[in-house]
């Protein structure tokens, strides 16, 4: 235990409500968090062990999914100079990988739901890696959560919580900076500038620079003229010398970052559909087409040819890493073929770099343009060749190579965009869903949701690899969709709208849901940096970590990453212990593999407390991970008490 | 004329103030606009040549520093294309010129103020380069500005009409902001990435970023271990080694940018004096004297080599330029000599750097230690070995190589510490000045300036460049400092408190004095970035410029000027036409010399209005340019209207 200024509050009713309502407040937040509970192990989520420990003392009945994890095994602590702070190199042929042989099992969609029939069994017998949880139940849990959420003497409980937590902090904070700051001076070498960092939340197309996109297209105009690009409507190919002027009428040399205009600007501001058209270079779609899509006349070449010189980038300085999304679209079956194809081919392989896939919610484009039929078309598209690899993985060998380094799904759009119907008892199944509106954010999530449940549970009997979910969530729209974020997301990005629902922001806290923020792109789009709650999330001890989103569109520097945390640190005047707590938090939301984090973090990295800082490698300081940690068990044991005597705590402190 | 949405005012009383308040605020304004006209004339420094023409059509005495300037040559309208937009380059022998025979003027400074008189002539005859002003009048017309500041009417007065300049600018940005990103995208090439930009106010001891500053003395400690560093007071030598021992006890790998502790953090806000030890890195003030010293027992070179390092990455980022400050204490009378030595021994020169020289103010210091007995010795040790130089660069033969790019001399100090005395008729004269109280701000610049004066009329005469004064002004403290800054300053650097002075605030507009501002600076020290002026000031059509202050201070990235110009972008939500704004003003102010400016701005750059912007160098809209000039004529106009009728206007628009 390291020793620092510590708060104690003492007197009998230490919540400052009166028992009664932190009693019924306690009752119904548990309820919530062990919905929560539920969801995230059916999907093979996690779900913080300390809460799960405290949950268990209060529920009288058995549920499995409070059962001790026994995944997550912890190490001996290792002598920490015998494990080097570098993971060894996957470079070499990282997309090699042996081929299981076929698992032989049937595949069939039912009501938007895939369903595993082992072959020749009984065709009722569908429910081998079926969700423990029916769409009903996962209705009336949404609408559970809808209530408690809109209850007011549980928001003022959360509120005042929430309050508590922040002067709490700003408490530590005056008391016991310069203690801090001490420690930070003794560890040998390490500084913010070496500390592991991930960039949580960014677009693979839009990862670069705007001025580095230029040299790219520059480059290419001046070395590639007779390259051909892509294809005309009349079957014939074009070159890229015929693209430039077709495009932009003007030499390699006269194009300018002003002409390129990706950038975001005062003109974007709560216009996500101008934000879009900023992804076309010159405003020309077909320059997009070109330069930065996986899936074009060129096999996606010049895309990769960037992106690998922004990965090269990363790997130079060493400490930078990130996780860029991919886009699957659901308009056929061979996208994922395609895309992995792609990345095979082109070696799309960093070990700073890990990827998501991203799935864009345009059900309803796709409908008017005839490219889908009904909802279970998309969700088809999208899950079947990932149930078809997982069954058989020479079936799709590229695609197996591929999901090696693929983490986990997102789900992106405008959440700005009105929803005309909600998901409830009576929404159409995903079969029936053919009319031309868009399902609303919790229709996609549930069925993106139910499909990876059923996926992680058939890849965890193949002993391969599952995913999370870590969606866009509570960027702007209605607050519900952190109702279905922390339903059923690992992680989430933005989460901007928490700072306007405070029962949900304590329940994020509760279960310390990542939160991938990115407050310069929401000073494009939606909220003044000024007005940004991060700083507010992160005093509080929400699992807060900065990314980048699009620096395309939002960054001027050659470091975006590092622009980002300057600019935090900057504004808010962020110590050199929040820039490391970021940094670390990042890499424990992230999903790169729990034997790489243990090189970043220190080998015990999962343990609770001080005992999982490694503050040679982490930079942050016992003290704060100390106060982090004791305010967090207080908190749960404010919340626990009133429900049964606990001798949580003494665990919890040994 | 570019064709835009133009605002017009049309009525008889255009100004909304009562005729008889603006013929009162307007006399009194044209006053203080005089004294400024005056006192630049006679050091040699600019004035705007509109406000000259203005101030010519009122004044029924001819006054000569109302004269045309001669020395501005307008050229004729060069074709652009054959006017590269690049400088030659001069390196090679940057250090190497002529010395001219000597001139034989005898030296001697009475009442702080230096005389030259010709040898062997009468010795009372000592006014051959002497300031055309008395202290007496000098002090006078403090006054009368003091009394003009403090004015209610006038005030009043001017906070309307910068409440107008900042409404006129709304009015013009939303509809002309289209038309100008329009023209902007039409020019070929040029974008704000490779538009020029000066770092107009920056300290060479600081100019590198922690981190650079850090990897540079691992690098030292590792490969120059026995070089010995410092003299100890016994007279033997300590090796690096023995210094690192002595200092840090730790290794090259150890350290760390935690360690290092140079960096500013929320201690440092109103703490001038915690911000001053950040410059000692460890806390140790002997690494400061090792690696960011000129003078110290290895003739600085360590810093000159550090220096070299961010000048060749200016360098290679081509389009940025900055004009380090270098110390001269003025402690004794071989410090010109020493930093001269220095600068020629490594061709310290970059077709990117100009330098300036600053000075602090801590005249109690010296005294306390003995160093010096009145206030004339300071000054002496200031400018004799200037003055010996100028008569026979043969003297000082490296000075005389050295100040080839020297532009300029700073003046540098906690502007809000106490001032005991105010500068007055009753102010000790320099010789007389030897208590232990440091003099006024006013009592510094004034016996700074008169000598520079000096200075300037006798090189003006040897055909020898001119220095031009550019104090830190306005930073914090009162605001009084702002007056003689108006009264003395070509530029100044910071300007802050201008938001707290109107009169000062229109009275720099109406003079376009150059502001170079450093938001982050302020933000660490005296001002929260989103309180901070620039972005009224640059509404309203003051010269602002962005620069960096301390980047080992302030900055976390590599390109610390174009991390500025990103924070100012992001947080104020900049435009790509303000940010070149920002550049080209930067420029402007610069001390570059006129012949480089002429390949930066184009070679009509100091015609007035459109004519003198060259978009496809400076990216700034000639639409901006104009609505600039446009309101500049309007505002001069609406100020001599109730004096004169005039006929400027119509000149102005030939």
């Amino acid at each position: 235990m390291p020793s620092f200024m510590r708060v104690a509050i003492s007197g009998e009713e230490t919540s400052g409500v009166p028992f009664a309502d932190l009693h019924e407040a306690s009752d119904a937040l548990i309820k919530a968090l062990l919905i929560r509970a539920k969801y995230m192990k059916a999907s093979h989520q996690s779900f913080p062990t300390i809460t799960k420990r405290f949950l268990r003392r209060v529920c009288d009945e058995e549920h499995d999914y409070l059962a001790e994890d026994d995944s997550i095994v912890h190490q001996k602590k290792e002598s920490i100079l015998d494990h080097p702070i570098d993971a060894p190199s996957g470079h070499g042929a990282p997309f090699e990988c042996t081929m299981e042989p076929p698992a032989n099992y049937h595949l069939q969609v039912r009501n938007g739901v895939f369903q595993e029939e082992e072959e020749g069994e009984d065709e009722n017998d569908g429910s081998l890696f079926a969700p423990p949880f029916t769409l009903a139940e996962f209705i009336a849990d949404q609408n559970l959560l809808f209530a408690l959420v809109a209850d007011g003497p549980i928001k003022s409980f959360c509120y005042r919580r929430l309050n508590y937590l922040t002067s709490k902090h700003d408490l530590h904070v005056l008391l016991n900076e310069i203690r801090e700051a001490a420690t930070q001076k003794q560890v040998s070498h390490r500084d913010f500038y070496n500390v592991r960092k991930v960039d949580t939340h960014v677009h693979a197309s839009s990862c670069m620079s705007q001025k580095h996109l230029l040299r790219f297209i520059k480059k290419k105009m001046k070395n590639e003229m007779g390259v051909a690009v892509c294809k005309l409507a009349d079957g014939t190919s074009m070159t890229l010398q015929q693209a430039r002027f077709d495009c932009l009428n003007l030499t390699a040399f006269d194009l300018s970052v002003d002409m390129l205009d990706v950038h975001c600007d005062r003109n974007t501001f709560h216009r996500f559909d101008k934000f879009n058209a900023k992804y076309n270079p010159v405003g020309e779609s077909r320059l997009r087409e070109i330069f930065i899509k996986t899936d074009n006349y060129m096999e996606g070449r010049y895309f990769a040819e960037i992106l690998k010189e922004v990965m090269s980038d990363l790997e130079e300085s060493k400490y930078q890493n990130a996780e860029y999304r991919l886009s699957i679209y659901g308009r056929s079956r061979d996208e994922w073929d395609k895309l992995a194809a792609w990345a095979v081919k082109y070696n799309m392989y960093s070990d700073n770099v890990r990827w998501l896939v991203q799935v864009p919610r345009l059900f309803d484009v796709y409908k008017v343009n005839g490219q889908v039929e009904n909802f279970e078309e998309l969700i088809t598209n999208i899950f079947e060749p990932l149930f078809e690899v997982t069954n058989d993985p020479s079936s799709h060998p590229d695609l197996h190579r591929f999901l090696q380094y693929v983490t986990g799904i997102d789900s992106v759009d405008d959440e700005s965009k009105p929803e005309r119907v909600m998901f409830d008892k009576d929404a159409a199944l995903p079969n029936e869903w053919t009319k031309h509106d868009n399902p609303s954010y919790a229709y996609y999530l549930y069925y993106m949701f139910a499909n990876l449940v059923v996926l992680n549970n058939f890849r965890k009997a193949r002993g391969f690899s599952t995913f999370v979910l870590r969606p866009h969530c509570g960027e702007a729209g209605p607050v519900h969709h952190l109702v279905t974020g922390f339903m059923v997301g690992q992680n989430i990005s933005h989460g901007l709208l928490l700072r306007k629902a405070p029962v949900l922001q304590y329940l994020y806290y509760l279960s310390q849901i990542g939160i991938a923020m990115s407050p310069l792109s929401n000073n494009s789009l939606f909220l003044n940096y000024q007005r940004n709650p991060l700083i507010e999330f992160l005093g509080r001890g929400l699992l807060v970590s900065l990314s980048t989103d699009d620096p395309l569109q939002f960054h001027f520097t050659k470091e975006p990453l590092i622009e980002e945390y300057s600019i935090a640190a900057q504004v808010w005047k962020l110590s050199s212990v929040e820039m490391c707590e970021l940094a670390r938090n990042s890499v424990i939301m992230s999903g790169f593999p729990h034997e790489i984090k243990k090189f970043w973090l220190g080998p015990n990295y999962t343990k609770e407390g001080v005992a999982g800082n490694d503050m040679s490698r982490t930079n942050v300081p016992d003290i704060r991970v100390a106060f982090r940690h004791e305010t967090f068990l207080e908190e749960l044991s404010t919340l626990f008490h009133t429900l049964k005597d606990l001798d949580c705590m003494d665990a919890a402190f040994n």
